[in-house]
């Protein structure tokens, strides 16, 4: 069972290893809260544009990717704890 | 009796028992609320742009879709309680 | 009297007989409040677009519409209580 | 001496006389505030659009309106006061 | 020495003699305050539109106009008290 | 060392003895606050527009302009204070 | 390990030692608060249009920026603290 996100929205999977990395790119947090950071599983169509034209997203499936705290909303799809976000939400792609 | 949604709104019938199923998708909730799930019973003529044309919804009857816990308005038809909400509102489509 | 409203405005007169009927599509309310839905008598040319054009509204007069508990305001003409509201406060047209 | 209103704005006289009238339409009040009806003495040259276009008022002099209760602002011209306000708060117009 | 106004500024002279003018234009004040009534000194080139192009303004220089009792900024120019605001302000040009 | 603006900004030197001179011009104030007045020292290329063209400022280095008291923010360079705003925070051009 | 901002996100890696050099600009603080200055790293692919397309950002890697107190969200790389911010956020470019 999966999620179709619709439009300029994705769907991401919160990864919480990285958080302990030395090297690895971590948001600061003060209280062990959750890194801000995740695999993109899905993506949308694209955004609609005001002339009703769709933009494609830029970011595509497996990408690791940074996003704010509070972004997006929490969904579980087969048990697994899923975060559901627009593009716009996602500060930058990480690259290896 | 039925309603005919205007524009880019839809009617949604809630699907309750998907909430304790293991494998379901499940928004989560601490009190025993509502799952934010439901079918597509009806979808309006589209999306009204700024320029007067209309976009057809990307969401159609019978789909399965996810939802934000306060979207939309509910009313009751024939004594079965709906919800009317916009295309925007909707997350995503879930795909067995 | 009556009167002509402007550009994406409707006239609406309340239908409450509906709230007692068992199969009667019936905005929820909990102190006996006024059902949210009626009959369309007046509707205006259409909305104006950011270009100047003007698009036609999508109900006509006649209409059973569902609408919000505080859409619209309220007039008296002829000692009738009437509503003014925006097509954009209107959910849906029940049809039979 | 008179005001010409700029854009979209036209010059409204309150009506008041229609209140106490059975038969008339009166914006519902509770403490005998004035009836928010009136006649159009001066219309502007039309709402200027994002394109720089300049769009005609629908209303026009001597059309009787339907606004709301605060709509607009009060100044006194030769001793009688009236109000300037955007086509867009008026309601309606009423028809004989 | 004298101000250029940008875009769609204008700089207003208040004229205060109006207010006890029992024919006069007078914003109802009820302690005294400056009328809301003045003299066009100086306008800009024109409002700049979301494509680029500018709209000449609508007010000229020596045009008599109303605006709200709040609008503008204060400014002294040679010792004498000015107002500098958007031709939006403007509600009316007064005309004898 | 200077600064470059983007887009539609502008650094701005305040000129501060124009405020005791009796035929300057001064946004008034009342306990001896910074006059809201200055010098141009750069400009940026030009404001975006929607379209992704860029509208060059009507603004020139080495206007004299008046501002807002509270308009742009402070940056100190080579030990001197000045400001960066947006052209959009400049009232007028004083012409001597 | 990095980061690609997004569309028209850059990322800037602040510069600390300025905020002591008599010649540098610095923007005041009270409390020895970090200076608002920075070197950028990357840019994104530029801002994207209401119309869909893309528009390549003003500033490049390379260029030393000037950015209010609060712009950005802080992330950390390989053990650095960096800010993810929008281009609009970026007031000017210093030039040596």
């Amino acid at each position: 069972m999966k999620i179709r996100p619709l439009h300029d929205r994705v769907i991401v999977k919160r990864v919480e290893a990285e958080r302990t990395t030395a090297s690895g790119i971590v948001i600061p947090d003060s209280a062990g809260e959750k890194p801000d950071q995740g695999e993109i599983l899905a993506v949308g169509n694209g955004k609609v544009l005001e002339d009703g034209k769709v933009r494609a997203l830029e970011v595509k499936v497996g990408d690791r990717v940074l996003f704010g705290k509070y972004a997006g909303q929490t969904v579980k799809v087969d048990g697994q704890e899923l975060l559901v976000m627009r593009e716009e939400d996602i500060m930058g792609v990480v690259e290896a």
